[in-house]
């Protein structure tokens, strides 16, 4: 890949300073974006979630909410990001007892430039607020992996994780 | 642990819906948090952040501010934390070649409740943004663990990662 | 109507979980919404408003500028709603005494959703605005009815209410 | 009433010109306020909220939050209403079959200046969450009375509505 | 003053990194800021505002209002202010004719740090509202200067433009 | 120019009530708006921001992404601008020893209306950063000129300053 001039970090110009991309002349296309997280919590928390007089669903469906929304604020958030009125975004939240929660988030939309971070952003805050709703009980809550896992559209073509 | 009766969910009330606590009747201590977050890239993309031309500082640079930014947009972010007027946040990043950078983030301020989640989120959005600024060159980056270290400050106490 | 399929409702998914929904198929159409609310003040409050010394124009003035700056927030109050670059926002405001102020709401915009939502987002903060503007006065204002007066656009087309 | 000199519009000054209110030299006190909002829909509507295989919890659970979060955004909402950091906020939803839903907000804080906006928004919004989620099968939904129905703290002391 | 320890910028660290300052050990003490800004438009456009059918107050109003919310705004627009629950914002905008506009902006707050910034947003934004406000008929509309006129409170103690 | 009808401000509805233009009806075409400003500093500041220990670059690297970020929160902070997806928005800041700092801000979107307001809040809020970064050294920095330099796009047409 001697000659790869791609290999560069868009998000720096010529000297070095940050800037955000120009897309004015990339072609619309259909963008779609999955990202995962995982959170790793204590066996009782799990339980605490998940039965023990707790709706499970609640815990979830504030976190699911919270991804949704900030999915949406994605270009407030990173700062190199153009604003995007995304036309999808999904957020799914499963249990994988003893002590795994699998976040997984789609988003799509029809525009100029990907929806990757919009993704990424609705997983990890999805996460951070599972740990927010459980963090009286158990501090030692750990984040992570968070990856993206799968895009598609834009000059790029399609990507999928290997491993 | 039988008879502990704090064992339980602060954000779910009797009925299992969620609600923000009511810091009302907390005293107004000094709150402390730092949490850390890790980036796992190519060792090629950390040559590119490193020199390659480019600026290493910059990258971090742009990471530091984003994650400075996020932790005042916290409660906007998490649903159910409260609004705060931080005294304070830092936000470290240190690139430990060949493929690992790590960020340190830490918020203070005197008030009722803690800013465990404002030290989370900036980590969290550091982390996201150092994504942002490679994922044209390394799609398969990798983000976590994302965790709390210490907190101190309220009625629970100091607290430090054990493990 | 006992097989009508589309008798459910769209922000919740087969398990019953929110989610925004899913847009990238339907067509760009001209949509628009009008949206109405009412606020219900004492008489005195309402000379207050009028004369008094005090310039009418300005309490609506100022409502009305929240109208439209709320229209532009909608995504980020109502939590599936997608976010839309509306083309236009209309808020007036009418007084009817002794003790009527009635708002009137438009919107307008080429999408793949429609703006009803940010019609009645953008009567409600006027709404709430006047309250907060006369609230020293008389904290008994009653606010609504806010409803939907009427939309044009999007496959179910045209709808107007008819009581 | 002859002589009350307390008869003003407070957010219009002498020219009546719009203003934020100065509240440097207030004392903090004990704030708190509560609003109910109603939302009258369809009884077909309420057997969907209800039951017909959608959980109840969730349209009220998306709406609960909702009104949380816009209780945080009052100050960006309201033109003339002081950032607040609050202490709490609570929002309960009840179905009153056959068409009523009721919403009631509290608010408190330790502050200046009080929260009656902030009680007054999240019934609001959480109002207009529940009209968006229900829209694809009763665009007729009808949102109010929404009113302050007591507050307390301040040099006003409490009040409460009697009608 | 050739050993002037306090000749740095101090939003950078040792390592001339950007940072949000630590306020945590200053003295909450009573803040206040005045800043000015002028805007320079053709006398023609001068008339418009203030005449021609034109009410002059709602050219200003929409400003003054535009920088009263900006001020709240103020540290998710500047990166390193910290975020300040303001007590006082008050914008007065005045015509100078034939061609100046000046607006003065005042800012106030019992906190561990001032509240320039809050000031000098507020007087800015009103300035650009301005702008946006005659676009349409005067693009060359020159805005500045914009400058700090006096502040009080904190360490540093009282300051006053002197030229 | 005495039958004119253009000459009038579009923001003001026939009775001067403060509008957002409609665009509905505009074609979508590619505008690009480029603005300038100033901020003139005590020459011992200018040495501290180039030398003096401090790197040049992180000054003017965190007004910069203010500027961008500003750019994206436009349609937030001038209450009648439409909220626009932009696709580009680029911010360069050059130091001009003894006293003068130069913001350069260019802003591009393929829309129904113009960029002028973005790349104005860019020039304004990057300005604003250098203030803040250098006040504790410098209170009587001064900013402005503001102004834009040149547009494309729209009905109305390219537009450069003459003077």
């Amino acid at each position: 890949m001697a000659a790869n001039k791609r290999k560069k970090l868009t998000h720096l110009d010529r000297k070095g300073e940050a800037r955000m991309v120009n897309v004015s002349a990339k072609a619309v296309t259909q963008r779609r974006a999955v990202a995962t997280a995982e959170v790793r919590v204590n066996p009782k928390t799990m339980a605490l979630i998940q039965k023990g007089g707790v709706p499970k669903g609640d815990v979830f469906a504030v976190a699911r909410l919270a991804g949704i929304h900030a999915a949406k604020e994605t270009s407030r958030l990173i700062p190199l990001c153009h604003p995007l009125p995304i036309d999808h975004i999904d957020v799914r939240i499963q249990a994988r007892p003893p002590q795994r929660i699998v976040i997984r988030a789609e988003a799509a939309i029809a525009a100029r430039t990907g929806v990757e971070m919009e993704a990424l952003v609705a997983a990890a805050i999805a996460s951070l607020t599972i740990y927010d709703m459980c963090k009286a009980v158990d501090r030692g809550i750990v984040i992570g992996p968070i990856q993206l896992e799968e895009k598609s559209g834009g000059r790029s073509g399609p990507w999928r994780r290997t491993s």
